[in-house]
């Protein structure tokens, strides 16, 4: 018993009186106290002090009125998104964009860098390390305006603790303490996600704010999707939830054996659809290929084999996304990753199978899409992830007496 | 602004208070008036005066100490769960399930009743309102005493209008409105759920209460599923979700056409696995099967072509399961219908399969089991369902001025 009043307690305290007014404050124009009053539902003195509260911690401040009435401007409030800055990785295989954004989510610099992610995560680390103090150096920023800390890989993470399980591709991450990296210099909370995650957090809140059901189609080297579940990122129970590109197919047309995947299974989604086995397959017909990038040079040359391999991978594509349609049900389909940007070939393969073998019902209000965010998704997606999570309620209190 | 506004307001205010104070006693033992004080967050004046309003309502009565302490025992209070009641029906394709019960979702009386749910909503729904009707009498309760009416369909239901949409086996209830043929009646919220998910809720409420991903598998005349995301109904974008049984597949070891299934395509789960498709191979090798009992009956009777079907079912189920893993990420699968209960080949089969087609992050601690609450799972998960409804700090408000 006791544990569920503590439990309720913190839903209906102080705590979310302040979450609750800050709220107001994060998603709107700026306020006076009658509006907080109106808004929040509390008295008028319990209002003005956890308001005051707030002022105090300087994240509202005194804010100017958008145009003049002429009259004495009553007093107006505003979220301060300058209070602290939020840093930003989004880690791939091969490079990580990073970036420094504002506490309401704006990014104000950024910057690319090549990586080797099976380099393993020291090495990897030490330059998100190094680069996030340039970021930083490069606005007049101190360590301790971080107020938070964003991090996503191209593995499965144990959300809660913000640790690498069992990665495909990450070699040397598994159980990898990611926030103790960060520990010693920044004293702030460290989030870490897989990549589909975050990005499919940040199309559905930039792209698709009214969506609530949506899923993030990412086809680059590996196949892999993040899905959105009434309007939060469904991470599943081991954190393992979007694994699309590890659905075994058997294919009604093949001959033989099933391709061999990375992850050691055959006949995977990604093993004939990945860019990775897109190459495999141009490079069996004779030409000089390794990696998507060499993939995606044959397709903008009009290579007739690899416009082929690529509609055929939409086609194999569409049967695992009408699956997760029938499972899943949700009403966007947006498809990101390097191979999403070719032509319409991808697209056009993956709506040809959905819309033959999905339940009417389930495709009659489906889009299928390109992202409009790829290849920024994921940084956007970590900034609501982070801000989300900063001013949750249960962190709040932390902020405001710092 | 005014919409942020008046969204934030009916979340802080004391609609708010009223709902966490009356969760307070819904989950736990008898309170003291302090534990509410401390339980709730608020000031004294303010937990004292929602309490009394409570109470005024009758949600919440004086009760007696579980145990005497010798002493002056304090003044203890409970939550009414004989306030009122709540009427429940279960409707599947030929028979429906009836129940009566109390506020904390208690079956006081149950009556079951065969049907033929493709005589039309109307034939059907009579006979609900007459059962309804004879389980009041039988209880001495009147239609005023009715807090809820929770019905569930075998089909796919518009969740905020209570309306059933496409039912592939529910002939004529397109579009009918489930929740207007008991207004004349009753003056109380009715809510609407597909079958399977009122089942996954029923099991993960009563068997599974700490796990947050569920997926509820039902193998009957057909096949679908229920999913429980993050402690809640993952109904999708169109109430679509969990429609296990029309995945297609294709098999490797089949020659010629895929079967023809009932929902007009070839090759889905149910076309292979489900009851009626059992029947249908039973009967082309010569034996009187028409329905998913007269197969039951092969099955106990040790037919073994009966057998190796079931077993052909199970590995063919564990297919599509093994999408939904990888999708999904459930931590439990609880297996029922009526071919959950007949031995152990069916979850073997889709064990096996499970096991070696899904990653093994997903499957670490994946259990598959077969249901416990199964055949009242639909019962249960719709007390739940509605409880949750009237006492959601949006209705409360109506109860308390009723």
């Amino acid at each position: 018993m006791a544990s569920a009043i503590a439990g309720s307690a913190s839903r209906t305290g102080p705590a979310t009186d302040l979450f609750g007014i800050l709220a107001l404050f994060r998603v709107g124009h700026p306020l006076t106290r009658a509006d907080v009053v109106r808004g929040s539902g509390l008295s008028r003195a319990t209002a003005n002090q956890r308001l005051d509260a707030l002022i105090a911690a300087g994240l509202v401040i005194a804010a100017e009125p958008a145009t003049s009435t002429g009259g004495r401007p009553p007093g107006l409030f505003a979220f301060n998104r300058d209070r602290g800055v939020l840093l930003l990785a989004d880690l791939g295989a091969s490079a990580m964009r990073l970036a420094l954004c504002d506490l309401a989510g704006t990014i104000l610099t950024e910057v690319e860098e090549r990586i080797d992610v099976s380099d393993g995560p020291v090495v990897v680390l030490k330059l998100v390390s190094e680069q996030f103090a340039k970021l930083l150096a490069g606005t007049g920023h101190q360590t301790t305006d971080v107020l938070g800390i964003g991090l996503d890989v191209p593995g499965p993470v144990d959300f809660a603790s913000g640790r690498v399980v069992s990665p495909p591709i990450m070699t040397g991450w598994d159980r990898f303490d990611l926030p103790g990296w960060f520990t010693g210099t920044y004293d702030c909370p460290v989030v870490v996600d897989k990549d589909v995650n975050a990005m499919a957090l940040g199309e559905h809140r930039s792209s698709f704010p009214d969506v609530s059901h949506l899923m993030m189609l990412k086809v680059g080297t590996g196949v892999g999707s993040g899905l959105i579940a009434d309007g939060k990122v469904h991470r599943g129970a081991d954190g393992a939830a979007g694994d699309i590109g590890h659905i075994q197919l058997t294919l009604p047309d093949e001959t033989g054996i099933e391709p061999l995947c990375r992850c050691g299974n055959h006949g995977c989604v990604e093993a004939y659809a990945g860019g990775w086995a897109m190459a495999r397959d141009l490079r069996a017909s004779g030409k000089d290929v390794h990696t998507v990038d060499d993939v995606l040079r044959c397709l903008q040359t009009g290579d007739v084999t690899a416009q082929q391999l690529l509609r055929r991978a939409g086609r194999i594509l569409g049967r695992a996304v009408a699956d997760a349609v029938n499972l899943f049900n949700p009403r966007i389909i947006a498809v990101c990753g390097q191979l999403a940007h070719t032509d319409e070939q991808l697209l056009a393969g993956i709506r040809e199978i959905v819309y033959q073998r999905s339940l009417p019902l389930a495709t009659r209000n489906l889009q299928i899409v390109r992202s409009e965010l790829d290849p920024r998704a994921g940084l956007v997606g970590l900034a609501a992830l982070l801000s989300d999570e900063i001013f949750s309620h249960e962190r709040l209190g932390s902020l405001i007496n710092r």
